[in-house]
């Protein structure tokens, strides 16, 4: 029996979605760019899943470009605004924690001379709304700031962020990536207030090896790749069809969003009473971040030969995210934990088909580990 | 019965492929970031697909890099190279009748200030190595031709390439898109004379989302995407983990090149032998191009009537290209065809599912296209 918990990483793939993505593969093979019956057949399958995906977020079909990966989407609105807005500003306002896949683009925009203003984190880890309001001007292009923290599920006050565009009357874009978030967190692109929203397929029981950028119809923002003109030419290269079918069918498969938080903030709360017995355990996540996700140290055991201990008893965890292998933890460094609490940290990511029988079995290992592994502390 | 001759815009994905594609959502479906034993199951899965198309291409399974597209890797090779060399000169060689994810690449590229040369086609659509010779200079820092021609078929002398380089002792590095050669044409790293190779799953029988790059050891470029620095950090994001599988199995699943490449000329000039009762077919391919693909004009039918003629057969074409749909062909254009001619034109392209029985069933419903539709000529 395997214990899966490092859904942030990436989730299971649903039957729903194996099923799509073995029809696309099987049946519907053809190039949706091709004219014949077979490419029309490919093409609505992506019409559907727009409309699959747009229904959740509340937005027009019209309005969600899918990308090869959440990455290619991040860096296509992160440069892509930045260039189409370059001659009416140069300030870039983000956060000091935002996932690689922004955070090395706004550093890449600083290079080329945009002004790039970094958020700090409050101790909950959420940038907060007065240290915006206080760097925004009218000469700002782009905020770009993730919804859900992916190494400690911290939730950004991103519904601030339109309000403070407009009371300086920024010609800024608004990028929120919502790929830790989206299918759980009940949220709209009207309350977001976002121009350009991220939503990645792997992230929610969906094939890898397929992204989506949210733009808001009449919002025009610069290519980054070059190609055949594939989604409006932004997204150039043929279609992942498959996995295109696969995060539709995963997106369809969603469970009620609202329900599934309540339920899942019970899966939290039970994982935090099994672990408060074990004094050596620290919560690092905050208390009002997505229950999905809980980072915590064990004191005295390294992150990695906690997580190979784990991986022994088929119990998988990480050390942050998968992105960022082998390094300190750039969040939890700026959130200002001390250095024995960042070296022993590991990512919990818990998923829909987690059951309290896999929190019971992974706690009860923490403990088993706390026991047998020789610590330092 | 459908009967697919559209195998150069995508190809039926192989049942090899399929279950690997399969095995790796069902069971490998971890992160190949992730620390623990799933992550390293998914790790594995892209060792050995780069093990199986390094060993094709006769390169090391190191200098193969996934990318989440042909067009992906297409960027990331001219835009990379040129980044990386642009301190030691500023002319880029190239043709005029590359795939549009090279050519929009170096329109940029002569935007930003670099100088494009590119290389008019012979009279079989391949460039002259002697315009090569002539116009490469010390000052060179690319060279990006295509190995196959994706609308005819023509292969271009892509083996010259180096010794132009070496003769003015040129900083180029020399990329090959064989994305339409790859799995068809004996081809060898060392053969081409390429620093870079782009290559595509889904043209071979392999699942759609997932390219490659070949960059010789030792060779730097600059990514063009930023992230998690996977692949080497040329394709950040997370790597398509089922759609590598599909690829490797693709790859493993191919038949002797060389053998089949004899079996497809026996198709084509069995296909050619059909056609040629039929004075009104004009064969637009060269005679010694890949004989996969067969660009041949229907005189007095515009090609958009055709396929859809076709294509009410289940018989499935295109003209041109797919990622250029609903435009007159460049290639057939620049290749100095009469305009009848090139608003005639369908690409015929087979694969080594394709049976004479198909051959037959299509050159009788041009036929019958002839006879049934109301022409002007």
């Amino acid at each position: 029996m395997e214990i899966y918990l490092d859904n942030s990483a990436t989730t299971p793939v649903c039957n729903e979605a194996i099923r799509a993505v073995n029809d696309a593969l099987q049946i519907n093979y053809g190039n949706p760019g091709a004219v014949h019956s077979k490419g029309n057949a490919a093409k609505m399958i992506i019409a559907q899943a727009k409309k699959d995906i747009a229904s959740v977020l509340g937005a027009l079909p019209e309005e969600i470009y899918f990308s090869h990966s959440g990455t290619l989407a991040n860096n296509t609105a992160v440069f892509g605004a930045a260039m189409a807005k370059r001659k009416t500003g140069n300030r870039i306002i983000t956060t000091s924690l935002e996932h690689p896949s922004v955070q090395r683009c706004t550093e890449a925009l600083e290079e080329q001379g945009f002004e790039v203003i970094r958020l700090s984190p409050g101790k909950d880890g959420s940038f907060l709304p007065e240290e915006l309001i206080s760097v925004i001007n009218s000469k700002t292009v782009l905020i770009s700031a993730m919804l859900v923290n992916n190494e400690t599920g911290a939730i950004n006050p991103v519904q601030y962020i339109k309000s403070a565009v407009k009371r300086v009357g920024a010609p800024a874009l608004i990028h929120i990536d919502a790929i830790q978030g989206f299918g759980k967190l009940p949220i709209k692109c009207s309350s977001l207030g976002a121009d350009m929203i991220t939503l990645s397929s792997h992230k929610l029981h969906g094939p890898k090896g397929v992204g989506a950028l949210y733009l808001r119809k009449g919002v025009n923002i610069k290519n980054h790749i070059y190609g055949g003109n594939q989604e409006g030419g932004l997204f150039s290269g043929t279609e992942n069809v498959p996995g295109i079918a696969g995060f539709g069918a995963a997106v369809r498969a969603l469970p009620d969003i609202r329900n599934e938080l309540n339920v899942m903030q019970g899966k939290k709360d039970y994982l935090l009473r099994l672990l408060q017995a074990n004094p050596r355990i620290k919560i690092n996540s905050p208390e009002n971040g997505l229950p999905y996700i809980v980072n915590l140290s064990v004191l005295g055991i390294p992150s990695q030969v906690l997580i190979n201990y784990l991986s022994e008893n088929k119990i998988y965890v990480s050390a942050g995210s998968a992105c960022k292998k082998g390094h300190r933890s750039e969040v939890l460094t700026r959130l200002g934990f001390p250095n024995e609490r960042i070296d022993s940290a590991i990512r919990v990511s818990m998923s829909r088909f987690t059951t309290e029988e896999d929190l019971k079995i992974f706690s009860e290992a923490l403990n088993a580990a706390c026991g047998r592994i020789r610590v330092k502390i």
